[in-house]
């Protein structure tokens, strides 16, 4: 997984420094770019020298993908070899049976997208988690962890449970999928979780209304194992790289420098200029061979985001169409749900790339935001996202790269990098702008988006608006 | 401020262990009793045994008081020979007029209880606190920061303030008692500060009630600086002490531990049986004179809270009657306002005592909760205010004493620690119980309270009668 670089190839004019939580082992063995508090890193990193690190330019260093949180990357598959006597033995077990989101969640914890968790929490992560937004490890370091990872049960599933040290998980199809083991139940304060993790207990928050709102007054934490890797049979399954798979393609690609896109939206052309910028910038720092990870979610979504499979047939096309290159690109899906929660949220996105092998994270404005609920505004400000993944305890290593605002040039009748002193000349279009553009069969300028990606989104609403059409006909006849 | 004491006295049957955050500097000048994760930090101190620092026992090693936040304890009183410059100055400047409640605040900050702040937080600060209950400092360490320590202004204020960098501050009686410098001014959003402050977006709660909901929709942040130090003159003033004075005094008394204890309620002998056997726990570990610095809030509190002047004559009962010994113990007032927002709310009553040169805290059932403004429970899991105060980033050096429960033995007929063995035989008094007790005139069991101070508040409690019956015969008439 790693690979030996002479260090003097472009170690002499990068600055390297004391991580802003100190680990000493870490920086030992490993280069590690971070970037200072609140500061582009790219500044940083091209223009500042290391006085110290040029005269041991000539040392030959080991550079590898930056390390999972906890050092290693949490894997909770049961081994082939014991498949047979745990399920036999979770038969006997109490079961709990889980939602479409509780098997998201299973998914992203037994792959170890959140590493170093390795179950569902029990209250002391939990609490930590809401608190702080981050874990303290036996070592005394911190990794950041600002979702609760957290499975309800309702009093009747507690009762059955009673005093048993393990559960069956059960998924919504009925099939025992693995189990919880030496399990704590505690109290599911709903109000406070809410309030904490979103910051507002309005009623309209997409994920809590679809599973919050209706789930138990108990949480279940304990450590998790699953019978086999978690599959959705939706055609997309080959797109679900786990952390350790995407880890082994950026190794065989030999990447030096691995940086993440989050989103939950069709790339436009904006996007795409900003990862190819982007690329160009890593190239320009010394990286031979950067590789974007294209990551969009693919867990829950509200009802008016464009569904999964949609987004995966537009994405396929902008790699067709050459607007990204699919030499330097992976697409993969990040298995996720969406909860709309901003700048805790954000934290989650990019911790969650760190063990998935990305040491940069791409992050733009108001990133995991909505409107307010019952308010005509932003639920949060659209810069607080960006500043509190900056902040945030444990993601120190990480090198945050903040989006340049790109919007279409009416001039040059492309996206462009906004140019504030001819600022009537661009033109801003929102992802509600592009969704009405689509919804109403209009063309969005040129150059906005490929025109293949852009089909596949017309021919989306085209459906969406046939399928309204016949419900509303079955309705009046 | 520091003794120099002979290791081998204590330090051979006590554990030394890595802080949690490790931080080698403060490790190897001074002596540091660290609690480990959620446990009893005597047990640990006690039992357990470091066959390093055996070896090492015999070495001379440096003890003083706890080092405050950041090193150093922040003062921000102008020196008298720049009064009268910086009068002159500040009446040139914008005004922003102070309510009871921010005076209070600038009290706290300018002595330093919030040290390292310097001022009203600017947004980095507000957004750390906020999100991750502490703030990072350059070093790359972090001091626990869990109350949002802010100052709203209004519109109006705003647009007067324009971009002036500098801003005079108006007491509640319209003098102008000090300075805010390089400010900054940002969005006051009430909603999300509440609602990751409490956990809680409910009416009732009585610090929003009274201060943030009235407060303007805009926050200013900079540095502090302040003509003389706050006084109030309710004769009441030569209990409150500054940091800088209780660690003065700490010293003078020759302190080699100091053990605080909040409280916003009358003393009664559950309370000191409680102080009593912790010095007693504190010597037995080997400190030969540990102090107690009994430590009501001054602030704001709700409105059926005992005032603070009942409250202080009461506490001096208490000490009168030997119930608490004064040759151990310091009285003084604790300036913050109260929050009741329990978990966060206990991790700052914590670490200002930390400034103040406390090195053991005494933690509580549900310290600083109350019920639930709307619903018919505790507004906090009482257990959660323990848990979150142990797993505190900033508070690594603190040793976190729980709260054993005391209550009253009716067959030994006074205050001891609750057996479970003989649950029946104990009665616990909750603080609405004792007030109940006091308002009706009804006695409680002999040996609850010294007699003397209890007097004091059947005193108040009738005055309260009188007055409200008065009141009632104005509105009837």
């Amino acid at each position: 997984m790693s690979l030996l670089i002479r260090s003097s190839s472009y170690v002499s004019h990068l600055t390297l420094f004391q991580p802003r939580n100190s680990k000493p082992s870490s920086f030992t063995n490993q280069i590690s770019f971070v970037s200072s508090f609140n500061q582009n890193p790219f500044l940083n990193l091209v223009y500042k020298r290391n006085p110290i690190m040029q005269s041991v330019s000539k040392m030959t260093v080991k550079s590898s993908l930056i390390d999972p949180d906890g050092g290693e990357l949490v894997e909770l598959i049961v081994p082939e070899s014991e498949i047979g006597a745990k399920r036999a033995e979770s038969e006997t077990m109490p079961k709990v049976k889980l939602t479409k989101i509780d098997l998201e969640w299973v998914h992203v914890i037994s792959e170890g997208w959140a590493s170093p968790l390795k179950g569902f929490m029990r209250e002391d992560e939990y609490l930590q988690s809401l608190h702080f937004n981050s874990l303290r490890l036996k070592n005394g370091t911190f990794v950041n962890m600002s979702l609760p990872i957290v499975l309800a049960i309702d009093e009747e599933t507690k009762e059955q449970i009673g005093s048993s040290k393990n559960v069956a998980l059960v998924s919504p199809q009925g099939d025992i999928i693995g189990s919880l083991r030496s399990v704590e139940i505690y109290k599911h304060n709903k109000e406070e979780r809410i309030a904490r993790t979103w910051g507002t207990t309005s009623p309209g928050l997409p994920y809590v209304e679809e599973y919050i709102s209706p789930s138990g007054n108990w949480l279940i934490g304990g450590d998790l194992e699953v019978f086999k890797p978690i599959k959705y049979n939706d055609g997309l399954d080959h797109y679900r790289l786990s952390p350790k798979q995407l880890r082994e393609e950026f190794d065989n690609r030999q990447a030096d420098a691995v940086f993440a896109f989050q989103l939950r939206n069709p790339v436009h052309n904006g996007h795409a200029l900003l990862m190819n910028d982007t690329r160009k910038r890593l190239l320009d720092m010394g990286y031979k061979n950067p590789i974007l990870l294209l990551h969009p979610l693919g867990g829950f979504t509200k009802a008016d985001d464009v569904p999964l499979d949609v987004r995966m047939e537009q994405h396929s096309k902008v790699l067709e169409d050459g607007v990204l290159d699919p030499k330097t690109t992976i697409v993969s899906i990040f298995p996720s749900p969406m909860h709309y929660a901003g700048p805790t949220e954000v934290q989650w996105h990019a911790k969650a790339r760190i063990n998935a092998g990305a040491n940069f994270y791409i992050v733009g404005r108001d990133p995991a935001g909505m409107g307010h609920p019952t308010e005509k505004r932003d639920l949060y400000d659209p810069d607080h996202g960006k500043k509190v993944l900056n902040m945030a305890p444990g993601l120190e290593k990480l090198n945050i790269l903040p989006f340049r605002v790109a919007a279409y040039d009416t001039i040059e009748k492309k996206m462009a990098f906004f140019d504030p002193s001819r600022a009537k000349e661009f033109l801003f279009i929102s992802g509600t702008k592009m969704r009405t553009y689509a919804r109403t069969g209009e063309n969005p300028p040129d150059g906005f988006m490929c025109p293949s990606g852009w089909n596949v989104l017309v021919k989306y609403y085209e459906s969406l608006q046939e399928s309204e059409a016949k419900q509303q006909a079955v309705v009046s006849a």
